[in-house]
């Protein structure tokens, strides 16, 4: 992709609406724009950054047994009635009549609606254990938007559903997505924690939530600093460890996954029941496993960043590599830039060209805060010597080679 | 992928609510379901459909210069009042107040988000011409929502902008845009017509539409026997070719495509201003480029599906191959089914496995429904001679040969 060719608005100086790190970064890198508190656009290089977390989440979905659906944002509030939750919202749920006098709501999850398609399809234990999931955009009325994606008013989930027909495939499934969920995070760069939590409005009884350690997070978890045991912050709860009594220590984390073990709480009211192999009918036993989508975007960027801008983890990275033509006027320069750039393509990577007839600063200077893992750097003096630069991002190695040599080592890189 | 682990729950009976062939075919063969009048679920099919459908709008966009970006579904209302498009929006546009009093709607399209957006990055002619689109979920509080997601009240849009500093440069990208259409329609094995049409309520000067043939078409193309000349019908229109005189004759279409040029309309009213080269202060010239990505699940029906079921395009059906296990309690069948699907896997083509078990007569009939190209066949009859049977969907062609052979033909089916 040439820079020209699209939409990367970089900025010098910090927004000042953008209170925490990551929320800096990607309105300064060009990842993100607000259109309103809370509601934001994605421009093509967080789009980007947005799909590769997706693949990941997909290929773990998939890898636990889990298929894709695509549920609607539109909902009738009557389903919620029935599951009690319509009052349980509150007023973080918009609801609306529309032309028709029908009440609609916008899913802020989706447990009444995946609910009640299942309860249509499902008749005997041998349609069980079914896992569906989606990946879909969520509304929530915040009062008090902030952190960009953090928390926002309208935002990405992958939202699964377990269906099982005995408390065992529950736990199974619980596991698996438990391990998903592990293996997805890793992907995704961070160091995280897992805790017991409170299952609060979903309902059910077992509950773990996902929780990266970063300045700016808002939920808050207790760790035990001699036996590494870990729980969700309470008011008025304890202030030693339960296990071992030792003082427990505060971190402020950004809260990515929680995974639930519902029960019969949905099944029951909205009727999702199955005959078992000796002909009783009983209500389907669900799991829920929700992970923030668009919230890892920030997340990821407040563990991968230093004072010059964002440090993408291989699989995450917008693009592999970018490359900066230091003067694009200088004929040799751009032949040389635009042959690599060809290669690169060639091999099917992912690569950025910086085509801008910018300054040699301003390319070195947006190509740290884009934080795309490899440069390549095309100037005049090295080409005098038939030579290109390559520069590691998150540690601003330079190596000086031939282009053959610097093609090897950017495949090498790549290939892991 | 195997049945028993995902939900198709294909229906034997004509659903009462499901007026088109269209619309009766998706539901019958579990592609979607209807959440309330207007809204649907997509399931795994029908996901897998929209997700093909996709994937070629996105490849003929690139290939187009256009830049993927995905914009909020909430937006704030006093863009379309600055715009002047709040009041011409009538009802059909969703509004309501949030909590902090804000009054926001659900975006119906984007030209007024996308011109502000490029408003506060576009400075010179140095930065056009820029062409940006979006694969995104639109709101229509419709009124009489029908024929399933041909009308419906939440949609799957692709819309793209084109901003350029001049006139000639928004012809270029016009016939850009043209030509991009005439390959995505094409590759989504549809018979069209493009035909000049009103602006309407989008405003600009010249429009094409594209529309698709189909009974339960609600718009209406006039088309000329004689000289091939074609256009939108319109009350109180002459009944003659303006071309050649000739009485023209009137087919029912389903529009697919929508292309506008809109010139300064919206960058007028919301500052969308650039210097040109004399350092001249102009409004940008935008084009506009729509298609309905939800709704051409609908139209690929309608063009190719028999009396037995849908009988998709090579691009755009879910899976490529079905398998089908006559009797899955047979050891034999059952293995020699297993080893082709696991061979079909390693080939990476996609293949679902009809693991059920349900009588050879109802998997025949799903297989025909599901409309999946290729089926392959595991019967005790033809296994005793070593082999398996190959049918094609289209014209209900069978080959009986030894499994290499049948996987031969079908990668040769595959790529063409």
């Amino acid at each position: 992709m040439f820079w020209s060719k699209t939409l990367i608005p970089t900025l010098k100086e910090i927004p000042q609406e953008a209170e925490s790190v990551s929320h800096q970064l990607l309105l300064r890198a060009g990842l993100m724009r607000m259109l309103m508190a809370g509601v934001y656009s994605y421009l093509p290089l967080g789009l980007k950054v947005l799909n590769n977390i997706e693949k990941i989440v997909r290929q773990e979905m998939e890898a636990a047994g889990a298929s894709e659906l695509l549920l609607a944002a539109l909902q009738p509030r009557e389903l919620w009635m029935r599951s009690g939750r319509d009052t349980d919202m509150g007023e973080v749920m918009v609801r609306f009549t529309d032309r028709r006098g029908r009440n609609v709501c916008l899913g802020p999850t989706h447990e009444e609606v995946i609910t009640d398609l299942v309860a249509g399809y499902i008749s005997s234990y041998k349609q069980l254990p079914l896992v569906l999931y989606q990946i879909q955009t969520k509304f929530r009325d915040e009062v008090r938007p902030r952190f960009g994606p953090v928390r926002a008013c309208e935002f990405i989930m992958k939202d699964a559903y377990s269906f099982d027909k005995d408390e065992e495939g529950l736990n199974k499934n619980y596991k698996a997505m438990h391990k998903a969920y592990n293996n997805i995070f890793k992907r995704c760069g961070l160091n995280f924690l897992t805790v017991a939590a409170d299952p609060g409005v979903m309902g059910g009884s077992l509950s773990h939530e996902f929780m990266v350690p970063a300045e700016s997070g808002e939920d808050v978890v207790l760790s035990c600093p001699e036996c590494k045991f870990t729980q969700a912050y309470k008011e008025g709860g304890g202030e030693n460890c339960s296990k071992c009594s030792t003082r427990l220590e505060k971190i402020n984390t950004i809260e990515v996954g929680h995974i639930f073990q519902l029960g019969t709480k949905y099944s029951s009211s909205l009727g999702a029941n199955f005959l078992d192999a000796k002909g009783t009918l009983k209500p389907v036993i669900m799991g829920c496993y929700g992970i923030g989508v668009s919230r890892l975007i920030s997340a990821i960027i407040e563990q991968n960043s230093d004072k010059d801008g964002i440090i993408w983890p291989g699989e995450i990275a917008p693009y592999s590599v970018i490359i900066l033509p230091l003067d694009i006027t200088d004929k040799k320069i751009k032949k040389a830039a635009f042959s690599v750039y060809k290669e690169l393509l060639k091999e099917k990577i992912e690569v950025l060209f910086d085509d801008r007839d910018e300054r040699a600063g301003v390319k070195f200077k947006d190509a740290d805060l884009l934080g795309i893992p490899l440069q390549v750097v095309v100037g005049r003096e090295s080409l005098k010597n038939n030579k290109l630069e390559l520069k590691l991002r998150k540690n601003h190695k330079k190596s000086i080679k031939a282009k053959s040599a610097i093609l090897k080592e950017i495949k090498r890189y790549i290939n892991g």
